[in-house]
């Protein structure tokens, strides 16, 4: 049988379990051209929470009772596609189920003997393409600059304070709870960083970790934090716009300070951006990643719930900070 | 005698006449290395709100009792620095002041053969400058592309729309005044406008004048009219922040929706500028818009308030929009 997650009420504020059903029904079959997956890891990201608005922006809205979207590792059980054969490990977007059949578009296969499978999910996946792209072609970061990460301790944010290190800057970052700003400073290397939940004066809180000013601004959560690192960017300092996470579970836009003068001030360039933008370049960035990874270079942690019945629980979790790092569902054993 | 005009009263909203003072002082006289400078045209533009704040952002504070800092158009009446002859008509920072002497720094010369001298203040001076590199090197304005220009009347924004004609781009604005919007669309020949105070509904007023989305947005304003630009962007459009004058006069921060998670949806680019930074490219830049003034491509309009002691009344009436083009002060005659 197969088990898969759908949309049953479109969640206006922060979802909650109940706007999720855990439907089941025969296992589906590879047609000719196709290919059956089983999943083995279940992706969860913030950009979801997007995907299931009303108006998501950048896809087309999400219909009730659909499957869930989401990206995936699993195993090839059986195959009538010419470029995959059962047993081969794939990473796509097959969505939040056991069982899946493609045609392949937009999967690729993983290499078990370079890391961890469900690494293809988070630091040699899409959290860590978008740290990598976030950190070069987007903020252009140079060595010696003054880096802050906000979400430090999640999926992107980890990997960018570390990409940030790797380019020779100084990274600060911020993190949802004292065992994460531990995690921050001591697994990942940061140089500082601070417990948001903890204090409310960001403005002293970046003046404290980032006593030189910011050049680049990472952003991952927009809101008061935003404001706060707007206010302490340097000359001439980009800010690559990559996650809001702040903002997505809010049933209208949050009200702010105008801040725009600021980019005149300080010359400042703010640009937001998706990884699809840059596929094209997506094997040479991953071919990087992998050295640093096979160097030693990366720090990384999991947070992992066991079974897809526990994906919604698992989503909102994340979407309240309580993972650290990738979160991802176990969904069957390889 | 001398006439100077210092900062009386540092202005927490709009600023009155009462901030500023006419002081009688002798005339200066040139030491070594230097030339008087007697002034025939003073500029007055919107980046002077901000040098009079408390806390302007790139400059120091002015102090109170100083003499209001901003270009002119003036004649060199004694020299004693040798690349400057009597006669010759030069362009600078002198200040809001009768007489000025200078060691030359941040003056030129201007060719009365190329165009009026006063244009050294509009179109071929800073506004025109900074109309030319926000259009090309900031927002990277493409043939065929829509261009949406805030304050499309201004100093800057006239020149910002014609540059996007020039540049083969359908370009709509924004204005004040019937008369103005009349003006940008028949004397400076942009597309489409409309009257930004006849009418509340910005989105709307957008989707009619730019139907095909904005992919270049050329911001003189901020507040609600960004608001809209933003939400009308189409994918990878580019914001060249130019100037912000509905914030200018605010004593507290204006709060407005917070917009960032769109820079992702739509991969914008956003980014601030101040021509001091462009110094090495401006003689190019100024041989373009000199060259397209001599091919006929610009139309120009000025505001001159006459007599110095006039130039308050004229500061407040630009801030507030009552000047069409490039508000001057005729200070002397030729």
């Amino acid at each position: 049988m197969n088990h898969q997650v759908t949309l049953a009420h479109r969640p206006v504020a922060l979802p909650m379990e109940s706007d999720f059903a855990l439907v089941e029904s025969p296992a589906p079959e590879a047609g000719e051209g196709q290919f059956l997956v089983r999943t083995l890891y279940l992706s969860l990201d913030p950009y979801m929470r997007g995907w299931i608005r009303e108006n998501p922006g950048y896809t087309a809205p999400m219909p009730l009772g659909a499957v869930m979207p989401g990206g995936v590792v699993g195993v090839v059980e059986d195959s009538r596609h010419p470029g995959f054969q059962p047993g081969d490990i794939v990473e796509g977007m097959l969505g939040w189920r056991r069982y899946g059949v493609t045609d392949g578009a937009g999967f690729r296969k993983v290499d078990p003997s370079l890391a961890p499978i469900s690494t293809a999910l988070g630091l040699l996946g899409m959290p860590g393409l978008t740290a990598y792209f976030g950190a070069t072609a987007i903020a252009q970061t140079k060595p010696g600059e003054q880096v802050f990460v906000s979400g430090a301790a999640g999926a992107v944010g980890s990997v960018a304070g570390q990409i940030g290190k790797i380019l020779g800057c100084y990274v600060a970052g911020s993190a949802g709870s004292d065992d994460k700003v531990r995690h921050v400073l001591e697994d990942l290397g940061f140089d500082a960083a601070f417990n948001y939940r903890g204090r409310e004066d960001y403005p002293a809180a970046l003046r404290e970790v980032c006593p030189k000013g910011i050049d680049v601004y990472f952003d991952n959560v927009d809101g008061l934090m935003t404001d706060a690192a707007v206010a302490h960017m340097n000359l001439r300092g980009r800010i690559a716009v990559c996650g809001q996470i702040s903002q997505y579970n809010l049933k209208e836009p949050e009200l702010g300070p105008r801040w725009l003068f600021q980019t005149i001030v300080k010359r400042l360039r703010i640009e937001g951006f998706l990884i699809p933008d840059f596929a094209p370049r997506i094997p040479e960035a991953l071919a990087q990643m992998a050295a640093w990874y096979k160097e030693g270079r990366f720090q990384y942690r999991e947070t992992i719930a066991d079974g897809l019945e526990n994906a919604p629980a698992a989503f909102i979790g994340m979407l309240t900070g309580r993972n650290t790092g990738k979160q991802l569902v176990k969904v069957t054993e390889l």
